[in-house]
């Protein structure tokens, strides 16, 4: 096991440590809690919270989109494991600011199970909540059955469109019902080319063939869909992209964001290689494509491997994925200003 | 070779159109010259052209700092090498706004070379020209021999700080004069763990054992230092902090900003828990640290491994390397504005 740490169990500590040590200007610790980020930007009084939470492994989810803009508050477990309903409950106070507190997070069990206790512990004590739950990995479940995928790279999306809408005072109800809107607007495809090593386990995360690439391979090495001889990146980007244009079709008049989002040891020239692909097969359909994102956004650790989310665009999903946004990972100045 | 590619022929050209597809509304191709990058922000009549060149598999470096603030111009050649000086002289010439262009690049032979013969073709033409060679890397020259220091990750404070001075309307041999203060004031030490593949070539750059880690290596797969058995990251920050620190020695009132650069395939986790043992060691010496910078800056494709830059901090660099940026792979808003 070749990795850049110290004692496997310190992984989840000691990354928090270098995030404070770095961002402490910006982001704080919920009492010296080492698995509780709040942000610490000013925050406008009766603003709804917006929060998050899920395994460790995926920086720059989740920690990295605590800030202005974006998410209030995290609260991260192990490795790959959900955190305490009990931390949730914390943060969620943390991070009523009035108004109450939208949960935004990925389909997984446990985080699914801790957060509803954590919700109702929450009720109970007046604050009020709600939670929209990201399912954008078409690979994991069939049409039909939304509800049943995992959420993976797409996730982003839902934190800066529902980020935008609290800080534009929007209310819980108005806010969750952009979370909503961008989560059913999202549709992502990956594949994996290695594993990952989770620290305390020390072995990889799957086996794959030295010639092989699996499609659909969830961010924590769960089953593909399908195990394909290494193909050319062109190939590969028809794959991925077909899987999602028949999930979700677009044509003339839509306009959409894409995200391609390396998984840990993709280098960024192969990134783009896969960018300019999809661009140039959604440009064939005559779908606009602006505000691309293109680099490391939820990883698995040092995985190889790429996925592409398509986020189909409003004029509303449009101005907030536009808005201002400043958190350790994720800075934008106002791109409608800049280019419309 | 499992790499996300089409022909290994085609990475370059491929690579830059997913760049342009993805950024065609801030960068711009100079005469549809696929190795040649310009900015297409509108830049002040008489500012300083700032611009570079190198071999491509780098990214960020150097494709990504071109834009508002940075780098107006960059080429690129082949994975690895350089690129033409004829392919400089024509960058050199769009780059110039009526007070001369500041070329600013790694110290390698190939670069230096067609270097010298573009400023020279530029020269005659009436382009006044200067160069700046950034020598950061301590581990490829002892102290005395800082001059043939190879340039690597470093290199992007001095792009940043001469491109602020640059647009604050500075002189070349003002801007010049920053450049060199600036590569003065910067050290690199890196570590590889595992080595990248060219993808003309097909064949790992050098061999580096299971349980290895490798002092001091290039971002090229040059020979480094010392071999050692992989250690925790503790000890590896240790050891790179060690030979920038005894190179160039800090202590109370002393103010540096420290980047911590991923090279390919180090999971973001790890980055972190080297910055935090990197800041403390500065803390520790009663060093100020300032201004972070943790993530990919100048990568070696699918490289692992990791490197230290410590950028001592005077009032002018400090203001320089707050001024907003704005480019495809590096924003920033004026960070003097929050933090100070």
């Amino acid at each position: 096991m070749k990795k850049i740490i110290n004692k496997p169990e310190d992984f989840v500590k000691e990354t928090m440590e270098g995030i404070i040590a770095a961002y402490g200007d910006r982001v704080k610790l919920y009492r010296d809690d080492f698995r509780i980020l709040l942000s610490d930007y000013p925050v406008k009084p009766g603003k709804v919270g917006l929060v998050t939470a899920g395994g460790s492994g995926h920086l720059p989810v989740f920690l990295g989109y605590v800030g202005s803009g974006m998410l209030d508050g995290c609260t991260v477990g192990n490795v790959f494991a959900s955190p305490s309903a009990t931390k949730m409950a914390k943060m969620i106070q943390a991070c009523d600011f009035g108004s109450g507190v939208l949960c935004l997070f990925g389909n997984y069990g446990g985080d699914k199970m801790n957060f509803r206790q954590a919700m109702e512990d929450c009720e109970l004590e007046g604050i009020p909540c709600r939670s929209v739950i990201v399912t954008d990995d078409v690979a994991s479940s069939p049409a039909g059955l939304e509800n049943r995928r995992r959420g993976v790279a797409g996730m982003v999306y839902a934190f800066k469109c529902a980020g935008a809408a609290a800080n534009r005072m929007m209310s819980l109800d108005e806010v969750s019902a952009v979370a909503e809107k961008a989560v059913k607007n999202t549709r992502t495809m990956g594949a994996a080319l290695s594993p990952c090593i989770v620290p305390e386990a020390g072995v990889p995360t799957f086996f794959i063939g030295k010639d092989e690439v699996e499609i659909g391979m969830g961010i924590h090495g769960e089953k593909g869909i399908e195990v394909h001889k290494m193909m050319t990146a062109d190939e590969l980007t028809d794959i991925l992209m077909g899987r999602i244009l028949v999930d979700m079709p677009l044509g003339e008049n839509d306009e959409v964001s894409v995200m391609v989002n390396g998984l840990g040891a993709t280098p960024m020239e192969e990134q783009f290689i896969v960018y300019r692909r999809a661009a140039q097969i959604l440009k064939d359909k005559g779908v606009s494509v602006w505000m691309p994102h293109i680099g490391e956004y939820a990883t698995s650790m040092e995985m190889a491997g790429v996925s592409v989310t398509v986020f189909k665009l409003d004029n509303q999903l449009k101005e907030l994925l536009a808005d201002p946004a400043n958190t350790p990972f994720y800075t934008n100045a106002n791109r409608l200003e800049v280019s419309l």
